[in-house]
């Protein structure tokens, strides 16, 4: 890794212009923000169980570090530790390597579909991908300072820098799920390192949890013996712990950090919008759950009045959407309104309305392409 | 029934002041046009099997007839027939006398849920309701004339009255739905003379078929061996022949006439945005098909996502709306967003999205009603 280094060129990380999403290898992707760079992955271009780099959504809360040079990142392990200690690039490498297959969510995913509006970046389907993300686990790393039993918190900080008064993007991890084996500190997306807009040289990866957790650029692990009081723990990524009204107004005390992901599926194919001829028409597309399996997928093709189990195909990894496929005679010109509904394997059930909260998360009812057989 | 004479002076017929709803004696309902009167029920008011007289819909084309005069009030049969014939209120009531229960609804009930809009009364959910009708079988009433075998169609003519060029509100029904042994020419409505709002002194009674069939003051019977020319049988009241896309043009040909309904439930309590005591709470409505029976309701009380089957409890009438009711324990401060979902006796369920067409007829999805529980 030494030697590796990505840099961004101010111009790209204050840019306006159309090209922005052009410079960071993205040219096919929604721009939904150019500072910071939000990108959205067209639906048509999740067809596939891995998401290409080129296609992955892009999140960021702050403008990307200005430079990211690997042979002298130091990812630093303090807090309540025996040892503070500052691991390079290379000593993260020699740890077991893990493999992780992971369906990467923006909590926000979704959001523009909520009625009243919630303000925040316009996601509509497509801030989701799926990768493969290599790296040390978690918990070989923090082991390496000795965390201690006291510890109950990790909270994550990383190299992108606040500008005026926005605060720092530092998130916490509960330490069991920071010790979790599945838990990584990656390095490498897909093969290859990853991507400066995706977390070079350092990521957390948080699995089955939504994207925010998955900490880019990430310099250090703090371990706490109580919650982060950083503004992204302690007021973001929080959802209300009862059903609420659309457009309500929630206590502070009524709501909790996000953990997990909802149950979902997303139609890949046909396009919505398809004009396609009579004959069979094949209905496929991804769901997933989180940290739970998903146990089945219904597919609609009469608005929602019957429905038909899909099959389940493809490979299946444990933190990863399931691919599924649902054929059917289309036999006369027609509109269809095709849905889809996921299951998972703990009986939650994509709902036909999406529950509505003040941040605009997990937006998760039924989807739906419209399609007209000529 | 001689002497009993209903009269709407011209200053209702073209009412344009708040309180023309209540000259009409339906001050608890919504009014949608004044001239000519369009007057929905809010829902709450549709929690009865049978709906009382002063809180059923008024749906009317055009002003309604200034003068309305049981005794002199002739029913004319003519067309295909061996003798034409005139029928008095009394010769009517002399024949044998039939009461049907009968849901009736407006074809456009539901139009306002329609995206893309569509023009026409802008009717929400309370263009329904339930009464029984009381008359003789229009079948006694064609033998007076001895309709032809040549009959294909029986034309029903009405004394309201166009203005301009309106065209004239007249309809047809097929030579087998006029000849069904429950198909009337009704006097009554709930067991008193029908008002002049809803058709006296005589009223088509086309049970199961969408309101528009049961015309009102009707004046003739007229037996054809084709199709009829008026406007609201060759242009007015007619749906795709097949699904089609929201906003899409739709050739003529694609087009035929509106039979039977579509199969639907209404949630007549609680009420949309009612605020409740934690405990047990009883959702309750109506479900309907229009000729057929319904089998089952379903109830989700969580957006859709799961179901539960209600009881179908109260009276079962042929051409009746169904009491649907599930009682579930609401425990905690939450909201809920309550879908029900009917299903028919032959299979057909009601959608979670209607079938968009340019009249903006036979909307049905799931209904939903919003609670809050404190």
């Amino acid at each position: 890794m030494a030697g590796l280094v990505a840099r961004f060129a101010p111009a790209d990380l204050f840019a306006q212009a159309p090209g922005a999403a052009q410079r960071f290898g993205k040219e096919k992707l929604l721009v939904r923000s150019l500072r910071p760079p939000d990108f959205e992955t067209p639906v048509a271009l999740l067809d596939s169980f891995i998401t290409p780099i080129e296609h992955f959504y892009v999140r960021s809360h702050l403008p990307a570090p200005a430079s990211l040079d690997a042979a002298s990142w130091a990812l630093k392990i303090g807090g309540e530790v025996d040892a503070p200690v500052s691991l390079s690039i290379d000593e993260i490498r020699k740890l077991p390597a893990v493999t992780i297959t992971m369906t990467l969510e923006c909590a926000g995913n979704g959001r523009s579909f909520f009625d009243p509006a919630v303000a925040g970046i316009q996601w509509e389907k497509g801030a989701v991908g799926t990768a493969r993300f290599t790296g040390a686990r978690m918990a070989d790393v923090l082991k390496r300072a000795g965390a201690k039993a006291t510890g109950k918190n990790v909270e994550m900080h990383a190299a992108d820098r606040p500008l005026g008064t926005m605060p720092a993007f530092v998130r916490q991890v509960p330490m069991a799920k920071a010790m979790h084996p599945d838990t990584l500190v990656a390095y490498d997306m897909n093969g290859q390192p990853i991507s400066a807009v995706h977390g070079f040289p350092l990521r957390a990866i948080v699995p089955g949890w939504e994207g925010a957790y998955s900490v880019k650029w990430l310099t250090a692990l703090n371990v706490l013996d109580k919650d982060s009081d950083s503004f992204w723990v302690a007021t973001g990524y929080r959802y209300p712990t009862r059903r609420v009204a659309p457009g309500a107004a929630v206590d502070a005390k009524d709501m909790a950090p996000l953990v997990g992901l909802a149950v979902k599926s997303l139609i890949t194919r046909p396009a919505a919008g398809a004009s396609l001829p009579a004959g069979q028409v094949t209905v496929a597309g991804f769901a997933w759950a989180g940290e739970n399996d998903i146990s089945k997928v219904d597919v609609s093709i009469d608005s929602g009045a019957t429905w038909q189990p899909a099959r389940l195909v493809g490979e299946q990894a444990k933190f990863a959407w399931r691919r599924f496929e649902h054929a059917f005679a289309a036999t006369k010109p027609e509109s269809y309104l095709i849905l889809s509904r996921a299951t998972d394997a703990k009986g939650n059930v994509q709902p036909a309305v999406a529950q509505w909260n003040p941040s605009g998360y997990l937006w998760n009812q039924y989807d739906s392409v419209r399609i007209e057989v000529k």
